[in-house]
């Protein structure tokens, strides 16, 4: 099995590392990772800039393929130039810091998988559910459970898994499951300061608003410290609504007498 | 009726310029727009550094604020600390160069008005289908046309509307449809080259592949000259493989021993 990791907090994180130490014992592991920490920058990738990729050294050894750029394009550099065909699987993380309900949509982490999942190629998206967590060795064992897993039963083309595991001691670890996104959202709250210039300037903080009486999502299960595996796709369309808005009559539209 | 307006061509672009006319027409209209192009950056929010907020001025009066950060950053900014207060509408574009297929996932101009279906407050993003548009006015009336309907009809809560217009003068547009994202995708290709001190360096480029026999989708539409309309969500939620997935039994991976 061939496997391409990649990630949104930089090739030098501790959370990549412990991915690959344990991915190793199954399968041959290729590393493009971002050169410098690129969290939250959602699904961009790099067209207005040339993309640079550099060899990456860890202990005087070589470690992985090192891109100046966002984790999607790691993903579209490392299958389209470094590897030059697809790999079996695509795992981004272990992110520090959960990508739950809607963080989803913000996380570099999850948006590397979700470009493998546009390219045909099966994914996996894994986070330790703490920006201070040091240990990722339990996180890493699941990514290793869960990569066999895909490669017993497959992956559904387009899909790719959303995983969110608990920073605690596997021991305390209360189980596995299966979720859906939850609907919980941020309360931005924009903190305004002045700068030693006299300009303002403001920085983005806010709290992840839960939702009461969610049963089954990804935010239900790390509460309750149950690891989370979400499936998740990149079609967008509204189907729901797309029904609905027929009675909108759009086509008419067109022949509307509108200055 | 009071619509926020934003863009990822930036607050200087001729698209926005032509929108804001329009809408003034119906509304009153608030601009909150990237101080520069930010076409690619996907649903990035900026976190790491501070945001700033200038007054934007076109000819001598005052036009709009300009932020410096992205499209999701200008809904969120406009929002909670400009307008504090949620607007009737979002109106992100007018956008130089089609947002349809997969480009919906890696677009500025459609994550600004997913922002604001986040907030609950119902969005559109507009794009004309070329880079090379110079004429927006007929884009800037449908984009009228369509915020009256919302503002009859309402849309349901974490919807936006996605819509692109062929580049063509208001008599050849063949009419509006309703649509689905099509399942187009791009054959990347990375151009090698060679900067001035021998070091190596790539630009993205590609193709998008058309599917052969999608009859209602976005790309589609605008193939056939039809002004195309998509609702969109972002509960990314794979409901399919969720159910598939009941037999793959992970909640045993807990007890499975493997180190």
């Amino acid at each position: 099995m061939k496997i391409l990791v990649t990630n949104d907090d930089g090739i030098d994180s501790a959370g990549i590392a412990a991915l690959v130490n344990s991915l190793k014992e199954i399968a041959d592991v290729i590393i493009v990772a971002p050169s410098e920490e690129q969290s939250a920058v959602g699904h961009g990738i790099t067209m207005k800039y040339p993309l640079r990729v550099f060899n990456y050294r860890k202990n005087g050894t070589f470690f992985g393929y090192a891109v100046e750029g966002t984790p999607a394009d790691c993903v579209k550099m490392g299958i389209r130039n470094i590897m030059q065909e697809s790999p079996d699987l695509v795992i981004s993380g272990i992110n520090h810091g959960s990508n739950t309900a809607i963080n989803i949509i913000y996380s570099g982490t999850v948006s590397a998988a979700r470009e493998a999942a546009i390219m045909d190629v099966p994914a996996i998206a894994i986070s330790v559910t703490s920006h201070e967590a040091t240990d990722f060795r339990y996180a890493a064992k699941v990514a290793k459970m869960l990569a066999l897993k895909v490669k017993e039963f497959g992956l559904t083309r387009g899909t790719l898994l959303n995983v969110n595991v608990p920073n605690f001691p596997e021991e305390e670890i209360a189980g596995i499951l299966l979720t859906k996104q939850s609907k919980a959202k941020w309360d931005d709250i924009y903190e305004k300061r002045t700068d030693p210039y006299g300009r303002d300037y403001y920085w983005l903080t806010g709290n992840l608003i839960d939702i009461k009486d969610e049963s089954d999502t990804d935010q239900t299960a790390i509460k309750n410290k149950f690891v989370s595996v979400t499936p998740i796709h990149f079609d967008l369309t509204d189907y729901d609504t797309f029904e609905k808005m027929k009675s909108w009559n759009i086509e008419n539209l067109i022949n509307e007498k509108v200055n």
